[in-house]
């Protein structure tokens, strides 16, 4: 429960802080991409360890179900939802209850300043796909609060 | 251990962009300031939650064990290593070695940077004081990394 606290309080003064300082209507992109970045870089060094005795992975459905199951519950203490693809490298991640946006309350009210929450995790999850070997472009949707939907499309080379 | 790492990473890309916005050479104090200033905000929120169930502290020196067990377990997996205090509200807590500066290389070459490592520390100690009502000072000093003093001056009203 600490640690929960932790990373959601501490995520949160980061948008606080980086918004304040990327500021403007038309700046909230660099906002966004700046908190990518970030997260980009901690989902690097977090797949490192967790992957340190982590068997070799057989294809990239098994790279994206540990995503699913070990990193995300590790992060989130929960496993994602639901996980879909189109088996071209399309891959739908649906959590029902993503943690980050628990604190925003639900309703449509709040829904323009979703990607400020979102953008971490996608960057976590590109970082982490990235140090596997998983070259990918990570978004997010939310329709209603605080389920939220991450869409991966791996990039072949 | 991956709680740990998230925090890790987290803190090092707060200190990481923080210093690269506030930066130049006389800017350093501000930028410590802002770390300080998340930190206490931080310290805030978690000791609300850490303290929900617990019952009602005897005296100041009560509230500082808390900090050094609880508290300090919650957050840095470890307790204080040693408590002192002069009876007269100046207390000070030794981490032998403290999660956030053990990235950090140990000698004295990067001395210069340890500020900025602690300033989110001491922010989070305030800040926690702050919410049971004890109004503080805090500030740190290290000699030998990763091992680290932190210094509480109790404001009395």
């Amino acid at each position: 429960m600490a640690d929960e606290a932790l990373f959601q309080f501490l995520h949160s003064e980061i948008i606080q802080y980086v918004n304040g300082v990327e500021c403007g209507e038309s700046e909230n992109g660099r906002c966004v991409s700046k908190l990518e970045n970030m997260g980009f870089r901690v989902g690097q060094g977090l797949i490192e360890r967790f992957t340190k005795d982590t068997p070799r992975f057989k294809d990239e459905l098994d790279v994206m179900k540990f995503i699913c199951k070990d990193f995300w519950t590790s992060v989130f203490k929960k496993q994602i939802d639901n996980l879909r693809t189109n088996h071209q490298g399309i891959y739908v991640l649906q959590d029902n209850k993503f943690r980050l946006l628990t604190q925003l309350s639900a309703g449509k009210q709040h829904l323009e300043h979703a990607p400020k929450f979102l953008a971490f995790t996608c960057g976590l999850v590109r970082g982490a796909l990235s140090n596997i070997g998983v070259k990918s472009i990570v978004t997010a949707e939310v329709s209603v609060m605080p389920a939220c939907k991450f869409q991966v499309m791996v990039q072949k080379m």
